[in-house]
């Protein structure tokens, strides 16, 4: 990092503001941004060369591919004197399940959405709701309803289902939706884009590396903040939450800042 | 009771099961059986016949008729040496409500309908989900889901509300719908209609006020099993409901029987 430019740094100081980000995670974020397509894979020089422009040492992103390749999130193998690393089907399916959420400009959400509903005090299908909140898919509403994306699936396992068209919503659950300290994150991270913006408007242009940290510092940190909420209409979310503007300027940024090609990635200035 | 023909006394026999329909309750049946519109009134003379034949003595009439102007459903005057009873405007809308439900053939329900959740475990709601119960208009799920009818209503108070188009039932759900001493009694009420069916194919026929009666019983005891379980879709009923099936030979039964105009009622043989 010493030999980064001033502005590279102004820009990732904000963007970390001290905070070590789990390696694995930003590591995920990587994969996700650049090399999600099949072939695509990444050596270890050009990743620890990467990662170092963001503060992290080689041996913490061996431990953390390390992790990944147990997760079953990437492949790797030794290439000549290096290694190269890839994703698994698995790991490209999760990042293209992920990426609209993460770079649509206008989240487009389905039309139809679904409860399921447990018999209540009786306790008739608890366990059935328990085990859909495992999916991670469905946002639970109080102790007897679950509310998910799309229509019913096929085997509601006893459960009460019901597509829904339309959703009035009241202030408890929006602010179960998205609390005030989550508010206070997206309103934190609007002004942090607009100074990173206003410190590349000022610098010299950067380098195709240092470019690229700072678009993936941009992405993982908007993709931590969006991962604190469930991923549901503007109508769940407070009055005041400034989602739909942040995302604008988020995209605006990382229109700013390409990802490089891979094997610009590869052959570093 | 004892001018009555042999075949009125078999018919209303069965209908009664020498079991005593609540008075009050039994004249609202008359009224929006025959006397729903503007303008329609039955003297206290000719209600004391079509009551008389059912075995219901003149007093029990007048105690019936006093509580149902205290409630507002009756109104009367006196009219020469008796009196003249007809619906209040409250009355006739009670009774317009309840028809299609009574009367259509094939029971026709709104395409949409809505659900509204309180927050659950912390009680958020929980009093304006009480409060909406009592409308009678809803099904309540467990102690935080209610269903209703129709589209959502402008202010809910607080709640969630979903408009929902397609539903999946759950068995549990269907048996608190319609709980098996329900469905034994439709059963019994179709096994009544067509022994009932069978008395006026054998009888002679019945005149106009003895058909009226047993026309009478017949919507009464139907309109009483119908008020057992709440007004739903087929879909939340057991799968051996013998509903639509009922309905059928309910509406066979009263095509029958037609009700005489009310100059015919006042004017008897």
């Amino acid at each position: 990092m010493d030999s980064a430019s001033q502005t590279f740094r102004d820009a990732a100081d904000l963007l970390t503001r001290g905070e070590s980000h789990r390696v694995w995670s930003l590591i995920v974020t990587i994969f996700g941004d650049m090399a999600q397509g099949a072939g695509d894979a990444i050596s270890g020089a050009a990743l620890a060369r990467l990662v170092g422009l963001m503060g992290i040492r080689p041996e913490a992103m061996r431990v953390a591919l390390h992790r990944l390749r147990k997760d079953g999130w990437i492949d790797s193998r030794r290439e000549g004197r290096g290694s190269l690393h890839w994703l698994t089907p698995f790991g490209r399916r999760r990042s293209a399940e992920a990426s609209p959420r993460i770079y649509e400009r206008v989240r487009s959400l389905p039309g139809t959405w679904h409860l399921l509903l447990s018999g209540g005090a009786d306790g008739t299908g608890r366990a059935q709701l328990e085990a859909a909140v495992l999916t991670g898919d469905y946002l639970p509403i109080g102790t007897q309803a679950l509310l998910g994306p799309g229509p019913l699936p096929g085997d509601l396992h006893g459960l009460l289902g019901a597509d829904i068209t339309r959703f009035q919503v009241p202030g408890w659950l929006r602010d179960q939706v998205c609390p005030a300290e989550v508010v206070a994150l997206y309103n934190g991270f609007e002004a942090d884009l607009g100074a990173v913006a206003a410190i590349l408007d000022r610098g010299p242009p950067l380098g195709a590396l240092e470019t690229a940290a700072i678009r993936l510092l941009c992405v993982h940190s908007w993709r931590r903040l969006l991962f604190r909420h469930p991923d549901l209409p503007d109508v769940f979310f407070p009055d005041n939450w400034p989602g739909p503007v942040c995302r604008a300027r988020f995209c605006d940024l990382i229109e700013r800042l390409p990802a490089p090609g891979l094997d610009r990635l590869e052959a570093p200035a």
